[in-house]
């Protein structure tokens, strides 16, 4: 079922293929920690298109592929590439459809993915493009919550920080409505979730300005970065981003099983400190990146069914 | 024949070399696939020197390796190695001979892969060097026209763009006179073929500024980009770079089994309309990129013989 | 003894410790030349972290994973990475901890491999950090004098050029003088070696100006890049680096069994004449980085006992 499709949106998966990556990722742990070896994907190609930096997903997306015997080729920086000669996208695509046997790939465009699909004989896999989707990330973290809790159904998920660039959140929010899970939103005014993401979840989530509104009863705080940038004027940045951080005070008040996620880079939204409590859970989160990739990568290329 | 040799310049090959490569190429095609696994180069490093961008070239070598199982090592940009440290081009190939078995050069200066040929005790790659060789791409050309005819002479080929400039042209041009092909030359006056070329080619060519003069009886299109840089007036540029593109009006008039290829990237000598047209074989042409590369590394390692 | 065992500072190492890595490097010689095939790495990620360019000590970390059947992720230039994001050193350590099995890491900062150890749970070897430590260098460098001579207790070796900025001259001075080693130092008044390095060391070494003084009786000559940086004045410049160059006669003068190292990239320190002399040791140094670095990842990894 899974052989040769792309993944470019979350929406592509239905629920029990989302279960399905789940399992076999779960079998991939022991594997993706090098604790246990399996060659399944020796002698495959993976192609690591990056037409915008990454560290985490292209690195786990490359670990994933090493852990399981297979090659990577591909860019980090597109200007050391002929793209700065003028190359479409269909023709790099066409080129690294050619040398590879399943293509992964970041664009800063919206639609860019969808158009790679379109082009490329083999699966291909978005790993973000634009304010789009970024669907391995939102499986990471879907499944880094099922890892704790078992479920999502009935869980209180804050995502909190900046909804309205942060690309994770969006389709994040949409695909835990779907799953039933009790999702409220946290954000300053500026940078609230956009309207026409909270139209294409299943139910109206709950809205909140400050974090002592939900912090008592939270079972996953899912952090995001605020970015500078975003802000024309510094202090209001500071004062903003002062209101949507984690600090040891915060944890205290917290659930004793609620966990905080973040996907990484963080920079001030979650003190150090916090780190070493029990509910930090952004570090693990970031390893399953690696089983989770190596899952869908297994799948897509039909090693295993 | 060939363990230990260098591939500085075509004509480093005789004809019954060049056959041996495609027959080898030829067998290599499944496994460039990945349709069918052999890791002839398992344990083997590949050194890949790219001191000026390219991604097709440096990104098939390293898809000929992988799909061979072996490894590479090398960079894609001067500026983070050592060079940068006023390294000589001798010292750093000297290095990269002592980590690895095979050294791919591309290097902006021509007469560069000649020298490292000297000072590297392992077989040497010319990938490009200035307006120099670039014997690989010179042999996926050439085998790409005999995949589809089985053989060069007597088949009209045109060559078409920008002949002055265009490195892969030139050393294509001498290489097809001696395989008795009957080579025309389409450009304008401005980019025109150097005498220098024609004088090393076995027979004269026919030379001609317009498309239509050539159009019908052509064997085969060899399109090359014209680079904007080029000239000075952008209005000079516009009309040159039209009167050389291929439309899917021009495809109207070729020969059925007429084909059209381009060492790519290109910009906007081919209409993408043509693309879907039976004479398209320039997507082809990039993947034979992979299957005479695994040839040529094989052979010059003395994996095969 | 060396399962997990972070390499951070040639003072980590004991001087059986560092002779049961010289005795697995001489094992590992016929490996790394490709010469016999032996993948103890297999299935094994090494996480390459350049946060400064190095081309010999990163692409011969790179070599040895590759000789020995393991993997390679990492970066070369930080710039691509979420460093630029603002993520703390901490942070990319913990992800690149969660992505491989052994960590090597080149930073512009002193302490920053100390810090790397300290985060994460596998083991780290520090590839150079700031002015401080550079253990896989000092400890090939000690192999090279080994293998020439079978010890380094008695023998007369001059480190010249810049002592005051060179990094690698610093612990390898310290590591000679216990090693009983007799160290000259030779450079320009403003470039002589620190105080602090000199207090470290067993035995007070001599000091000299003119290589006139050392030239008959040093039995190894390890010559370092005067940078023009450090010159306010490009005439002074020419002066110092004229005078602390080795050229085709002052090798007439030297012992016959002399050698000549450097730690490379050269620049005109030696004369490239002298390359073909008996005494030139300095590219024979530069490719055994590769099995010492192959016999330090064995052992940390714990695949050899």
């Amino acid at each position: 079922m899974f052989k040769g499709k792309d993944i470019v949106s979350i929406r592509d998966l239905r629920e029990e293929e989302m279960e399905k990556i789940f399992e076999i990722a779960r079998d991939m742990i022991p594997i993706a920690k090098g604790e246990k070896r399996e060659e399944y994907l020796r002698g495959y190609v993976l192609a690591n298109l990056f037409f915008e930096p990454s560290t985490r997903t292209r690195m786990s997306f490359e670990a994933a592929m090493d852990r399981l015997g297979g090659k990577v080729l591909g860019f980090s920086n597109p200007s050391a590439t002929s793209i700065s000669k003028g190359e479409t996208l269909a023709d790099t695509i066409r080129m690294f459809d050619a040398y590879s046997d399943v293509i992964v790939i970041r664009h800063p465009l919206e639609g860019a993915a969808r158009l790679a699909a379109d082009f490329a004989e083999h699966p291909v896999i978005n790993a973000g493009d634009g304010a789009g989707q970024h669907p391995t990330q939102t499986l990471l973290d879907i499944f880094t919550i099922v890892q704790e809790f078992g479920h999502v159904d009935g869980l209180k998920i804050t995502l909190m920080g900046d909804l309205r660039y942060g690309r994770t959140v969006h389709s994040l929010a949409i695909a835990l409505s779907y799953l039933d899970a009790d999702v409220h939103l946290l954000s300053p005014r500026t940078l609230k979730m956009p309207k026409h993401i909270i139209r294409e979840m299943k139910r109206e989530p709950e809205i909140h300005e400050r974090l002592e509104d939900v912090i008592e009863d939270t079972d996953v705080f899912y952090v995001t970065r605020i970015q500078k940038e975003r802000f024309p004027d510094p202090t209001e940045y500071m004062k903003v981003a002062g209101s949507y951080s984690i600090t040891k005070e915060h944890v205290k008040k917290m659930k004793d099983r609620a966990i905080i996620m973040h996907p990484l880079p963080r920079v001030n939204e979650i003190d150090p400190e916090v780190d070493y409590t029990p509910h930090a859970r952004y570090f693990k989160q970031a390893f399953y990146g690696v089983p989770i990739r190596m899952a869908i990568l297994a799948l897509v290329l039909g090693v295993i069914e």
